[in-house]
């Protein structure tokens, strides 16, 4: 809890928490979270997409394999969670699940005393695999709009037309790479074969009200929502707000009006589809000009995919009805699309049992959770099996300062996080 | 009609038109304007509230009166508008009724050949009165918020709570002043006396499109309307887009967004009061976080003060209830509040009989308009009798690039304005 309290204090904007990808602010965490992990005897480094990695080595290793000098030649579990934040976040949205990865390579670590370590006391994992914890860079897509752009690189699926999306400044994903001391021509050093990772497994708070609601402090994770995001444009006239009668009014602000609301309207009418409108900005933006444009942003996600994108259509002829009646243009620009991601039977069984040997009644099962935040094991699954733990989020909020998570609970998740990759360990079809 | 294309190019965003008040290129078009005022022989000034004057004295007053040395002794009828603009402006609003009234002293002007004038020849106004033209230096209160800036300064009217007034960058009023070369202990020296001021008249375009629709290029103004504006703020609750269901919920978003619809729908079932919301940002901002908060304005007019006043009042009950169902909390803050200002009847006579003068059909009285939008004869009105003269505004199109005026109608409405500047000085009532 103490290193949540530290890497809050690296932020953009002193007195609220602001780390976006390859910002200043990035490069400090990431030096940090290095230093943790060497401190836990675990060998570093920064990927070619700004990800932060540490690794151990199996147990079982010959020796030559856990020096820092050789590549990586076992199969690992990877275990992480990303450091990135949204504007004005809380200290432990993706932040608490690198820390988590940490505590259990601490708990599970063994010395390996062949005095072949350069530098003293040399630690494995009684493991038939590697333990890789990772610090994704970019989940939350703060900074370029785009989400999952650090586990993307890491699972291969880099899209080169992502260099020219730019930030609020106009700078471009490609210049903040070199500005940030990355070659964007290296990028592909950062993907993972299938063959390297045993699994991908990330504890996190659940951001939803849920567990509180139940009373639980940990559950298993069925599935990560499938998402897509949006930038739409509503254009109208801009006209002097005294002057023009409103019959000749063409005012972009209130059809995008009508859509935000058209929009909640046309989700809480489903059961399992959230539609958020989370940018919304008026142009020009004079207290007495009628607005001529306005941009807003749509974040629509849900359990399955076929749903999310029969409710997309439905929001579209809305938009149509609405814009033809006012007199508007409109226009939407996909900028994030993420199918479902079921999450493996096997991982969330050893999750479960992993929550189960220290539930305070091991005999009652635990919750099974559908995700509706997406995550990295989003992009991760496109080359692993993906597990997910979840901790229980007092009141439900998440990503604003008063995100909170209990100590025990955090406690509680170490050690059935650490229980989990045991039992993976000892799984015979891992 | 070269001038307005000259001031078009003094901006602060290249490609756009954008001069607000107490800018580097407020300084620049007071410079011209007050280059453009001496070349007609007129003695120039920019008073405390960097406002450009221009002044001629009439030719029936003393040789050592209209010496630039002397202090002014004769009343002036005081001619012109603003050179201030909003963001992304038109090149006519304000602009061509301050370049008419130089065309205007241009028009009247009649050289005094005592050889009194130390740089070659002088020139006086065949009047009982001096002219003084204005170029007021914030009418449309973009940079602070506050309208009629400049024009509150001449009428004596500033107060000083004003100082504290912070533009986007966090600029105070006051700190602007002093940045600009103005002393804000000096605002006072602005203020002209009732008995120093015949009248104020000025010539603007619509703005509005009745001219435009009646086919008539000029009308007489009856009235300014009464406006009031507020800065409105909405709290919700910032929470991650995905895992807030809709029950738990506090959107800001939705919430202002039923508020700028409702604002419409009030307004338009009235017969003469406009609202608009013309600025109006979500924050924090992120494509995945809930508003938690959302700024807008409110700009309303009304013909008369007691209906404005009433659809305020049910707006703000209007809210009460959206807010409610919500659980949201709103609050308003005032930042402009003016009284409807009917134009005097002799002035009004004598734009009338000018407009005559020059009509195609002078036995057809000229429009008589009345005007939503606001304008510095609403400051004005504190100290002096105001007139007005309308110029046709082709499609009713203001505050936008496509802005516009035919060159013919200026032509028209100068040698109108200057007609009625005469029917004033043989006027035994003014």
């Amino acid at each position: 809890m103490a290193r949540c309290d530290e890497l809050a204090r690296v932020t953009a904007t002193p007195g609220e928490i602001e780390r976006v990808y390859l910002s200043p602010e990035h490069a400090r965490v990431n030096r940090l979270a290095a230093e943790w992990m060497r401190e836990l005897g675990m060998r570093t480094w920064q990927d070619a997409a700004g990800n932060q990695f540490g690794r151990i080595e199996p147990a079982s290793a010959p020796a030559a394999d856990r020096l820092p000098s050789h590549s990586d030649r076992r199969p690992a579990l990877v275990l992480g969670s990303h450091l990135d934040t949204v504007l004005d976040a809380g200290r432990y949205d993706g932040i608490v699940g690198v820390l988590m990865a940490l505590e259990v390579v601490r708990l599970l670590r063994v010395p390996v005393g062949d005095g072949a370590a350069p530098d003293g006391q040399a630690w494995a994992v009684p493991l038939p695999f590697a333990i890789e914890v990772v610090a994704f860079s970019d989940e939350e897509g703060t900074r370029f709009g785009k989400a999952l752009l650090g586990s993307s690189a890491v699972a291969g699926s880099w899209d080169d037309a992502w260099w020219q999306l730019t930030d609020a400044d106009g700078v471009t994903l490609h210049r903040a790479f070199l500005e940030f001391g990355l070659d964007p021509g290296r990028i592909g050093e950062a993907a993972k074969r299938p063959d390297e990772v045993v699994a991908y497994l990330e504890a996190h708070i659940e951001q939803g009200p849920e567990l509180d609601r139940s009373g639980q402090p940990l559950a298993v994770v069925s599935s990560i929502a499938s998402a897509r995001r949006f930038q739409l444009v509503v254009e109208g006239e801009a006209r002097h707000a005294g002057g023009t009668p409103y019959d000749m009014r063409r005012d972009a602000l209130l059809g995008a009006s009508e859509a935000a609301l058209a929009v909640e309207r046309i989700c809480s009418a489903e059961h399992h589809i959230i539609g958020t409108v989370g940018q919304f900005e008026a142009f020009p933006g004079a207290v007495n000009v009628i607005p001529g444009e306005v941009q807003f942003s749509l974040d629509l996600r849900g359990e399955f995919d076929g749903e999310r994108d029969r409710v997309w259509d439905a929001v579209t002829r809305e938009l149509d009805a609405i814009m033809g009646r006012r007199g508007l243009r409109w226009t939407a620009r996909e900028v994030h699309s993420a199918p479902a991601v079921f999450c493996a039977p096997l991982l969330q069984d050893v999750v479960a049992a992993g929550i189960a040997g220290f539930a305070p009644n091991p005999r009652e099962a635990p919750p099974v959770i559908f995700s509706r935040a997406g995550h990295d094991g989003m992009a991760l699954g496109a080359i692993a099996d993906v597990g997910m733990l979840f901790l229980r989020n007092p009141d439900g909020i998440s990503h604003h300062p008063d995100e909170a998570v209990a100590a025990g609970d955090v406690a509680h998740g170490i050690r059935a996080l650490a229980e989990s990759v045991l039992l993976l360990g000892h799984e015979p079809r891992a």
